[in-house]
């Protein structure tokens, strides 16, 4: 019997164990999974829980064929977006009435860095004195941008700067604090890399950000329904996420928009679409912005994908997300011992930090080829995917990925890069 | 026998003939309709068509559930934006590779204005000489928008006046040529009233803008599906307009943009997503606009939501936007003809024009204390919807409504504002 193989039974023998004593082992019975693969792309596209489709379809026959328009006000549809992001809400760390979920995270990038950048300008106006503020008497133009920030978040933010007259400092996550000044209007950071799976020092570039006077727009989409966030306690001002990847919400559901109950009544939305007004019904031709986070919709919500999310999050009744942090770590540290004792050294390379206090839900590994060895891992039943020049990344859903999947999907990890583990 | 009597007999006489008669009459059939209601609506959230809940259970159970991730490229969902775009197409008088379902209308608007906006100055740039174009040399700072539009286009306009250095000026759209000028940038304007249901000569307006040097955007909400609109043949530079409406997409399914072709290579959108980036997953940190229609795509699209909108549109094979016309003419011509019948002349007043030529797809009828006569209408089983402060209006889908529905409105009308017809 070879090492590698007594290596094997051991880690299968301790994954076994690990799963038996899961305290949230019986949610994975709440999704549609195939036993016969192991899914590790909850980051990209989070499983289908069984209950959505019956309720959809309650939706489609009854509530929209049945009752009609009568559902914007008896099937609570005009109230969905505030009252499932009431439902988000606790995931996050945030009270209620500070969450709406709402068109996509990159249309909220948009009104979350306007809005921002809005509020610095306020507060340079304001000046000294009585009513002094962050960052009176300051000349605010710049806007700092993660550097390795998901694309499409660069992008927004330059237009939002170009439109609003400021510029973009592209910044590593860790040298914002140095590149922070009196010239810094807003910053927007992702809590989680989407290729590397580090997850930023929320708490710390906060207060760091405030200190300069500026406000923190924070990108959860690789954070939430993944790990504890405390929007709320750590004085987040602004957040904007996603609903599809931990959240399970179905292709492309609608994303979700933090404002801060104090930033509330400043906040500026360069989207005021009938939605956010303060009598929507009212059809008036002056705009009023609604109070609380109702000031973030913008046109009629889609209700399809929206009452989909709204299923999909009951999963999450009784389910803390601190254990859901929880066995996130422990099931990527089991990943990354597998993967140590199975994949001969050098043939991988994590670029997920080892530390848990920069570790999100995720592990990327960089590795040779990786488009093909994706391919391989997918054609062998194990679904992570691949971001290019050279990253497989392997997302790990607490609520329905086990110790045993961890384990098998390194085996096969070998075995695609040409190293069977026995 | 009464007078009146003999005229109900007579009208529902003649209703039974033209049903008969009407060619789209098998289109009912597709839909999802209780017999005992009047569903007049329509111009509010479409019926359910009979196709979408077995469809969307299959987008569930199997794309998403099965297939998962897989489906961006297998089940079509990436290209789902585009190709549903050319499916509307037709319905507008566009040829294909010109319109795109993405986000809310209000979200288009913004889009669409803020391009216009930046085409007229890049026109000014440019000045005169070889490349001389529209606006040449002129200092353009006005958007004219629509004084009675639905006031979410209002909002989003002055937004992205503010935004981009212009000027909103309110005009009703008879007014337009009169107010254009060499400051005129863009004009935004309704091709059907939302209110008065009165249809706006999109041909001259728009020929009015051009020879103004400006740009014409078109909402559409109000007549996508309902008649002919002739973008491609009228010249039309930008347009939006929703697909819940007349197209019965469902409550909230995604809006179309259309930018005309030879405008695409210069449509600079204020919302760049990650979706429009000519590599989107290329994850590249620059932005390179995408080629086409897809320049207006934002973020990750709505699956759920966009793939029950193109189920809907199957209704639509072998039936031409000109059969709904004339069909729909006629249905409110003989709705009209039935209120004058049964309604003891004063009671109600039409705000929609008599004249084919000005009349979208309803009927707007003022009334003292139209909201309660709606909620008896309602309770008759008439389904029409309440306008502030004293509008009611009455969609007529001719997909799915008939002569004997429009006569039978009439009779209820006449008995919920207390004069009965016999």
């Amino acid at each position: 019997m070879s090492g590698a193989g007594a290596a094997a039974r051991s880690l299968a023998g301790r994954a076994a164990e690990l799963d038996a004593a899961d305290p949230l082992r019986s949610s994975r019975d709440a999704f549609v999974l195939d036993d016969a693969r192991v899914y590790l792309d909850g980051n990209s596209l989070g499983a289908l829980p069984k209950a959505v489709s019956a309720r959809l379809r309650d939706v489609v026959e009854r509530e929209w064929g049945e009752l009609g328009i009568r559902s914007w006000s008896e099937s609570g549809w005009w109230s969905a977006p505030e009252r499932i992001g009431d439902r988000i809400a606790p995931l996050l760390g945030a009270a209620a009435g500070q969450v709406v979920v709402a068109d996509s995270t990159s249309v909220n990038v948009f009104k979350a860095v306007v809005a921002a950048v809005r509020m610095a300008g306020e507060d340079a106006v304001r000046g000294a004195g009585e009513d002094a503020v962050r960052g009176a008497g300051e000349e605010r133009d710049e806007i700092l941008v993660d550097a390795s920030t998901f694309p499409s978040d660069g992008y927004v933010a330059r237009s939002a700067a170009r439109l609003t007259g400021h510029r973009v400092v592209p910044v590593e996550p860790g040298e914002v604090p140095a590149a922070l000044s009196g010239r810094t209007a807003a910053v927007l950071l992702n809590h989680v890399d989407f290729r590397t799976g580090r997850l930023h020092d929320l708490p710390g570039l906060t207060a760091a950000v405030h200190e300069a006077g500026a406000y923190a727009v924070w990108d959860l989409c690789h954070s939430a329904g993944a790990l504890p966030v405390g929007l709320d306690a750590h004085g987040v001002d602004l957040a904007v996420g996603c609903t599809y990847k931990f959240l399970n919400g179905g292709p492309g559901s609608p994303a979700f928009l933090y404002v801060r109950e104090e930033h509330q009544r400043r906040f500026d939305s360069p989207l005021p679409g009938w939605n956010s007004h303060v009598e929507p019904f009212g059809m008036e031709p002056e705009y009023e912005a609604a109070v609380g986070a109702a000031r973030g919709r913008v046109g009629t919500p889609d209700i399809l994908s929206m009452l989909a999310l709204e299923s999909a999050l009951d999963v999450w009744d009784g389910v803390p997300v601190e254990a859901v942090r929880e066995k996130s770590l422990a099931l990527t540290d089991f990943f990354l011992e597998c993967v140590a004792a199975y994949v001969p050294e050098g043939a991988v390379e994590s670029v997920t930090p080892a530390a848990h206090a920069e570790r999100g839900s995720q592990i990327a590994l960089r590795c040779e080829d990786a488009g093909k060895v994706m391919e391989r891992l997918i054609a062998r039943g194990v679904v992570g995917d691949y971001r290019p020049p050279d990253v497989l990344r392997f997302g790990f859903t607490p609520l329905y990925v086990g110790f045993a999947d961890a384990e098998r999907a390194a085996a096969v990890l070998a075995d695609a890069i040409g190293a069977r583990p026995a």
